[in-house]
């Protein structure tokens, strides 16, 4: 009967027109409100200009890392190894120790150069010092802290393979450089690398140490590292050298164990010669190595005795990067 | 006046004579004594045939571990192996597993060529069951056992890093024989080495598994081994097979952790070639493969689980054989 209006008097039609549209117009909304529910999302990854929901946050404290890199005199290094080391797999944030005095951080830059990953924090430094880098930065959120030098890369493999042995060795210091020390019978000692003789424990050779400027290890020694006794600040700040020494003897206080656990590199290199400043790095003083036995050695004293302890464990990636590494000849 | 006795009286020079004797026999002695305590001690290795003070027993339990070393149809390579392993460094005594179910044990020819760095103890068995090695004997003394075929040498360098890592993680199957097990779609498990597609887990392949044919491991996974249900017995008996699955199940479950700790070694060996006995091992059966799988499934539906966990922790022994195979490019 509604769809003959035109036989219908005036006021009735009139009623019915407007029922009519009103059920039309219900239908086609929900008509609609149906297609839009079933339409696919837009995807945004055509839109790289949209700034995403940094997914940082979700990372848990326990899963992620900090880069801790101290620079001084090296900015294009500086610049080069962060493009490499901010994509790395499970790193939460880096943090920039400057060192250079006086001058501008380059965060300008860096933003005009964004999006970034994840967040760079540069932290201005007052003097240039050696043990700026050891600070209980309040940036930090991560117990694991990875620690690099301004002049070395290591490869993403290497690092994310160190960083899930540093998780089942929390304690140590998980890294890529070991060196050790050695006791002389006249009691005082030597510190060095392979090329010493080995302590004699038998077969092969010992470590004692991995150095810090390319190692994993918990931020809670950061935060003990502030209760050191004075004399340890003073030594590093004479030296400008072996507050890698000095962490190594704090970590092996605490555990009573081998301070380290070295992990073998497949790929670490050595940027030094890439830099155009001019600067080469503080291990190419005529002194450094004299020093750092004069450290081992200072460190005793403070420590009023020796912590360090040996370890002959190397750690490879099973099947990495050549599959079948772990075959015999059985 | 006593040089010229022949001019005194007869009397006198008698108690005179007896006196000077005296004293000549009393200074002879004490010359004889001090030279005596002077001389060096006599060198017993002249006499090879002297038995010598046992010194195993001196070994801390902590400090050494018992071989055990089951044997079937193959005892040339038998006792090529003892007198291989019979000078293990921390060796305290070897338990062989004779399974050669009514042959006499060669314990006369043994004692006849004696005498032995070690004790060796023949366990002269009923029914040549694969598990029989699993026993908890009562002649182990040490906390660790170290366990190997009757056809695999492993040279004394290994053994010996391998029982320091072992003494590391003593939870641990520490050895040096890897395998893996797959999740498939059908979540229907399948056993493998490395040619089995790797589980996923980024970079390189895992391992779940280190055989107890070559491994070191906690004697108290014995006494528990004891207490597994009576369908893992069944299961290891119907295959003659998987027993060493099961102790990675068993040890997975107990420590919720990966059950093996993987040394890559750098002389192993399998002697098999070597018999004259023309026995070859199980692992030729046909089925074998098959087999391993078939008890991974089995094991899971016991364990109503799976407790194996992947690991990619490869270890070797720091500067040897290399004394700079840790050395890097940088």
């Amino acid at each position: 009967r509604y769809f003959h209006f035109c036989k219908l008097p005036g006021r009735v039609m009139g009623i019915r027109l407007l029922r009519f549209t009103s059920v039309v117009i219900i239908v086609l909304l929900l008509v609609a409100g149906a297609l839009t529910a079933l339409l696919p999302n837009i995807k945004d990854d055509k839109m790289p200009n949209l700034r995403r929901e940094p997914k940082t946050q979700s990372q848990s404290a326990l899963d992620s890392f900090t880069l801790i890199m101290q620079t001084y005199n090296r900015t294009d290094l500086l610049l080069k190894l962060l493009n490499h080391y901010q994509a790395i797999p499970h790193l939460h944030k880096v943090i920039v120790v400057w060192n250079n005095i006086g001058e501008k951080i380059p965060e300008e830059m860096w933003n005009s150069l964004g999006p970034h990953p994840i967040p760079v924090v540069f932290k201005v430094q007052t003097v240039n010092r050696m043990r700026n880098r050891l600070q209980n930065f309040p940036e930090l959120e991560t117990k694991a802290v990875l620690m690099m030098d301004d002049d070395t890369l290591v490869s993403a493999h290497d690092l994310a393979f160190a960083f899930s042995v540093w998780q089942q060795f929390p304690e140590h210091i998980v890294g890529f450089v070991p060196r050790k020390h050695i006791s002389t019978p006249s009691g005082v000692y030597s510190y060095g690398s392979f090329e010493l003789q080995n302590p004699g424990f038998g077969n092969g050779d010992q470590y004692s140490m991995v150095l810090i400027g390319a190692a994993f290890f918990h931020s809670g020694y950061l935060e003990d590292f502030q209760r050191q006794p004075e004399a340890v600040y003073a030594l590093i700040d004479e030296t400008q050298n072996c507050d890698d020494i000095a962490m190594n003897f704090l970590v092996a206080k605490h555990t009573g164990k081998p301070s380290g656990v070295f992990v073998k590199p497949v790929d670490i290199r050595n940027l030094e010669k890439d830099t155009n400043s001019g600067y080469s790095g503080m291990w190419h003083r005529a002194e450094h190595l004299l020093q750092r036995s004069y450290c081992v050695n200072k460190l005793v004293n403070i420590y009023d005795g020796m912590p360090l302890k040996y370890s002959n464990i190397m750690i490879s990636q099973f099947g990495f990067p050549n599959y079948a590494n772990h075959k015999n000849k059985m």
